[in-house]
């Protein structure tokens, strides 16, 4: 931290309490897609590969590839491609579909923070 | 299930996709109110009891006195009163506070349940 403000108690003054919405489709208790999901979609789309994608997340490729491989299943048609072999090992692309996803999930997203702002403010007055 | 609907398949029909949104206040990385300790101060609320409150939720009495205590730091004012000893071991009241603040977060999850309604039917067309 480089806030070096100081509360009476001498202490460093508390990080500010901060509202974290989540939202996840979920079908019984199966996430079909979260926030780390939606960011996985945005990482793809920015670099056109899985394992870079997977790198930035600070996530196995492993484990990447199997939530692209629920989320492809969750949708009636594939959010993303992949390109096996070649040099380009990992190559993903994102579909006009998972463009689609992403923009709507965006979409929740903002909205859910924007409806929250009234009640949010007053809570945190009321947080020490 | 009560549901017998079968799909072409001839398997049950897939349970429908939900949409589950999750509010969370946090400071760093420590929760200072979710979905589970508004839960628990619902319950503290209708069974006047800390430990009636942990057993409608599944939780140990530790654990829910545990949320209390972080809920209780959390704020200006403590949200939850405990009675100590008696033949009421675990008895415990929502001050008026408490209240206030399971409204407002129920106003914010309401709010964020309504804005994400639009693009959550268009997401929700676009399942299998």
């Amino acid at each position: 931290m480089t806030r070096a403000k100081r509360g009476p108690t001498g202490g460093e003054a508390p990080e500010p309490a901060r509202l974290r919405p989540r939202l996840r489709v979920v079908r019984g208790e199966e996430v079909l897609l979260g926030p780390g999901m939606a960011r996985l979609l945005e990482e793809i789309g920015r670099t056109g590969s899985l394992r870079l994608a997977a790198d930035e997340m600070g996530m196995s490729y492993m484990h990447a590839w199997q939530l692209v491989r629920t989320m492809n299943g969750a949708f009636r048609e594939p959010l993303v491609t992949l390109e096996r072999g070649g040099a380009g090992h990992g190559g993903a692309r994102l579909t006009e579909r998972g463009s689609e996803v992403l923009s709507l999930y965006g979409e929740m997203e903002a909205g859910a923070r924007r409806a929250v702002q009234g009640p949010w403010r007053r809570l945190r007055r009321l947080l020490s």
